[in-house]
């Protein structure tokens, strides 16, 4: 029931999913009355389908305290599925805020992992970039860092399935020394890890265009700065070539000889392909769709999630955190040398 | 001597700021024997310019605790020039980390300022937008960021010559729970401060490049990454458009066609035309050019320091810092509340 155009655009978006996962069984929870008209008429979703009738909506401007009370939203009888073993995981196209807040307090956070992270895939000049955390820890430590480090090394390989992707720790400035204790301590740790091979060290804002890494670790504040930052320059170019096309008969004549090129690289960076922000770190597949998606954006989010499932990704996250050495990094904290840690 | 092509960029770029600024007299401090014979080619440079030998260069990757021992490089000698009172500004394309320690242990900070930030200018879709702190700081308490906003402010009104620019602070969202202690203090002064008709309130990543606000204060963290993010997003764009216009016949039609537009595009997102960033809060003008700009850039860096220093951009700080009351700031610091500041 969330999202900007709900249900009928997750109908729309689930007719799309199906075909790609005929062998997919999908739980849809909301208001029945609603769905079943919509149902009707999209066989595929239908085959796939089961309804689950939820009377109450979470608006998208409701705070994550209010959303906690309403135990018969459609979003939070979904996570209930999740928590219940029902589901393996939740798509959602509605309030991100309780998503996340839901999610963390019902389905709960996987062993070992401190924090659940916000991770979403992103275009490069090299190919697509996992970025995380967007912005669900404002302030992370070091071991915050180290496990979302593990995590996006899985989600690269489970999503994008990659078998060795290189990871990026985002800095100030690429040297060593740079940035805080903080990133410098979360460095050493991943160095001396079974992620060593793939840790390329520190990387800039410009290493994520550049594509420098596959995987891109920060800390919630300035990874969800950084991805609203290069969005904001890419719609600002947008509209400025626009400009630029419309301003004569040249131009307009210009942009219907290079339109097979505008139109593959306005393909390329379609937003829509890279729908689906992913809340790592649960116990459960927890993806969230942007809420002004169409179906072609929401079903991308339903691949994810497919992927994630089909590819084990929480197995291969448990497995990993066995792999690595958290005992330094506690005893580091411990003696008060990382700043950040103190007062997260 | 700092930067790719100097000395030589350096004395062009001279050139072309003699020109616009007939009465500025500049202080170019250097190896003599290598700028000498290039100033008797530059009639304009040359009736502007004293030179004063400094045998030494602190290299693009000195330390800055190498480079404050060097008491004859060009960059020390400048910088202490203007904490002698002779000069009113620097301006370097050298090692920014260099000139950033040198300029906050020679030249100091202002009285009232806690931390020199770096600031600079950009291109957004609704005019130029000043950003700061882009790095001289890796943490920020609530004080840093007011401070920066007094300083924001100044700027933008000195040099892009606004009479009330509006301010905002960059968060993971706009309401005003968002984000953490550190942001929602400053924010809470700035409201009850002189500045509160232009401020904003919170803006977000898509906000810098949309131009919501004429100021945009953050930590230096964060405002490094941000910086070097949307430049990458640009870059990469610019590189991806070059492809989509050579990929045939009609695609370079079409880019001939379309070239005055593209053209005008380009010239206004041109980086030399942003060139120069600012360290503020120093008791002098300390302008940092690009390592690898021309003439034009190096010029408008000049420029920048110019009109700092005209219209009187220190004095103006000054009688800002005056009007804000950090007082409460302090006592909330004392007891706690504020966690970022604690470990700053």
């Amino acid at each position: 029931m969330g999202g900007d155009n709900a249900p009928a655009m997750v109908v729309d978006g689930l007719e799309v999913a199906a075909e790609r996962h005929p062998g997919a069984r999908i739980l849809l929870v909301g208001n029945e009355a609603m769905i079943a008209p919509l149902l009707a008429r999209h066989r595929r979703a239908r085959a796939v389908c089961t309804v689950r009738h939820a009377p109450d909506v979470i608006g998208n401007d409701m705070k994550p305290t209010a959303a906690l009370r309403l135990r018969h939203a459609s979003m939070r009888v979904a996570i209930d599925a999740v928590a219940a073993g029902e589901a393996a995981g939740v798509v959602s196209a509605g309030n991100t805020g309780a998503l996340l807040a839901l999610a963390k307090i019902v389905i709960k956070a996987l062993p070992g992992i401190d924090r659940p992270a916000m991770a979403a895939i992103g275009p490069s000049a090299r190919g697509d970039v996992v970025m995380l955390d967007l912005g669900a820890n404002v302030h992370c430590d070091a071991r915050n860092l180290v496990q979302f480090a593990v995590m996006g090394d899985v989600f690269a390989r489970t999503v994008l399935g990659l078998t060795a992707p290189t990871i990026g720790l985002l800095n100030v400035g690429s040297e060593e020394l740079k940035g805080d204790d903080t990133v410098r301590l979360a460095a050493e740790v991943l160095r001396a890890s079974h992620l060593a091979p793939q840790f390329h060290g520190f990387v800039e804002g410009h290493d994520i265009a550049a594509g420098t890494t596959d995987v891109v670790v920060t800390d919630g504040f300035t990874g969800n700065v950084a991805l609203k930052t290069g969005e904001g320059a890419l719609k600002l170019i947008g509209e400025l070539l626009r400009q630029v096309f419309n301003r004569n008969w040249a131009s307009k004549l210009a942009y219907v000889l290079a339109r097979p090129g505008l139109d593959r690289l306005r393909e390329w960076l379609d937003p829509r392909r890279y729908n689906g922000a992913v809340m790592v770190g649960l116990n459960g597949v927890v993806v969230k769709s942007h809420g002004g998606t169409d179906a072609q954006g929401f079903a991308h989010a339903v691949d994810v999630a497919m992927d994630m499932v089909v590819h084990r990704f929480n197995e291969r996250i448990r497995e990993d955190l066995a792999r690595i050495r958290l005992d330094k990094l506690v005893a580091q904290e411990k003696n008060g040398d990382n700043s950040r840690l103190a007062t997260a």
